[in-house]
């Protein structure tokens, strides 16, 4: 199995459009220590033909165009792409799929509620039905990735719940300082992937480490985990953002809650961090920030990574 | 006032994601004469400061790095960024929106018409109501662009509308050889920016030229005009494509009842074609058609084109 980190930000991507934060200002610098980050997602494949996104971020559009796997090959009209996982109905997740329009035949497989999510836009339906299959996942059931004609793509996904929150435009009347509720169920899931040898696990928004998710990663050949935040106040300290990460639903790196620590005895072959937030100053190659989550063994998702299992 | 060229191409860009033709592979070897080009839209300018959108298409993140105009460049947040103006709810006219999330303050101005269609979708509350302002423009009834704040920004603008369709994902039941309904009202106009000196036409979709267009643009100073296709029926000559011009609600540039034909006795100053679809062979710039536009008075609009008026 291969995958490649088609965009390594979170929402928003780095820069963030209306960001002119210190970090921001060196990413448009052309810094070559605070490299670009666009909004999270990640390409799989068994065969190197064809592949699954893992999410459809805003900037789905310029990876293709920065991924010459994903490029069409065949004939006038063609993609490589076979499928879309979701993780979540946020913008960050599920944009993307409005680029995959074009009548071009592709699967999407989500949950039920993230199915109804889509369901209830109707600017989705740009992706017709007729051509692009809904495929409804249970969760902790595994499900073959099948190509449009129906032949195995040589990858199976598991979707996993894990504690999040209800898409950011469904929060109606919660203001910016109330905790959400935090609910584990089909509104944000995590997604194992593999070809029967490797599995690689993908959780770009994740609340808390609960005690099913640390038996479920233990051991694990690869996660790739949120790294939205390094500490929960940081967009507040920064005077940039008027929400903690708890209240967006996301762990922090650092801390005694946060994934460093989560992670330190699960025994985790490879860890990466990916859906980074602007203002999280592991993106900056000379922080200390930067240094300590190498130092703890993981690797920053940066876009364009390849990893082969 | 000033404008740029944010992005040139219609729906899809060039190249298009799933599209294997000779000119997207072209411009995805690199070629010089065969640019890529993003989704179209405009963004115009009084002051040089304060900047108004002419549609957000998908590519907008994109386009906001490749643009310093549009880069913040006061206090954390900011936006020079202060409204956007939409020509129709089609994906490639508005989804750039949901990249102007992040509380940022701004006014979206569309017909009663065009802001229902967003109103459909949830999603479309990332931009929270709160501090982005939602604001109905009657047709042919000039309206001052304001900033956010309330004070003018010296630009007006008039949206009026052009033959046109309703937008794709609203067409059920229609199937791709059938005739959409043409209709002219609030699915589909045009709008005219001006500072008080002078005035610009933008008019990426339009299905045919009528007597109050005609009217309308007769001895303008600049018209940027619906360049989607060359021929009616070249997606289909080409084998990438089920649909005519018609049938997408676009005029072709060439012929006795194009657009170089309609604005042959005009006397338009400055013509410029936008909104061009990656089957049109104006894109190649060692193509005989881009000789022809050329020949006959117009520009082809491209990525970073500035107009100054």
């Amino acid at each position: 199995m291969q995958a490649i980190v088609l965009g390594a930000a979170a929402g928003g991507g780095f820069p963030q459009w209306n960001s002119n934060a210190p970090a921001c200002r060196r990413a448009r610098s052309g810094d070559q220590a605070t490299r670009p980050r666009t909004q999270a997602s990640l390409a799989a494949s068994a065969d190197a033909r064809h592949w699954f996104l893992l999410n459809a971020s805003p900037d789905l559009r310029a990876q293709i165009e920065a991924t010459p796997a994903l490029q069409p090959h065949e004939g006038l009209r063609s993609s490589p792409i076979a499928g879309v996982v979701l993780t979540g109905g946020d913008v960050d997740a599920v944009a993307g799929l409005l680029t995959l329009r074009e009548r071009q035949a592709l699967t999407v497989f989500a949950t039920r509620r993230i199915h109804d999510v889509l369901d209830a836009n109707p600017i989705f339906d740009v992706l017709a039905r007729d051509v692009v299959r809904r495929q409804t996942v249970v969760p902790d059931a595994p499900v073959a990735l099948t190509l449009p004609d129906g032949t195995p793509s040589g990858l199976t996904a598991t979707l996993f719940p894990v504690p999040g929150k209800v898409p950011l435009y469904l929060e109606a009347g919660l203001a910016d300082s109330d905790a959400p509720p935090v609910i584990e169920g089909e509104e944000t899931v995590g997604v194992a992937i593999g070809d029967g040898r490797s599995t690689l696990h993908f959780i770009p928004g994740c609340a808390a480490m609960t005690p099913a998710l640390t038996a479920r990663l233990r051991g694990a050949e690869c996660v790739l985990f949120d790294g939205t935040l390094w500490r929960d106040d940081e967009m507040l300290r920064a005077g940039i953002g008027s929400k903690t990460g708890r209240r967006m639903g996301h762990m922090s790196v650092a801390g005694p809650e946060g994934t460093m620590a989560a992670f330190r005895e699960l025994g985790v072959r490879r860890r990466i961090l990916i859906h980074i937030n602007n203002s999280n100053p592991i993106l900056l190659e000379d922080s200390p920030e930067r240094e300590a989550v190498e130092a703890a063994g993981w690797d920053v998702a940066h876009d364009g990574m390849e990893i082969a299992l």
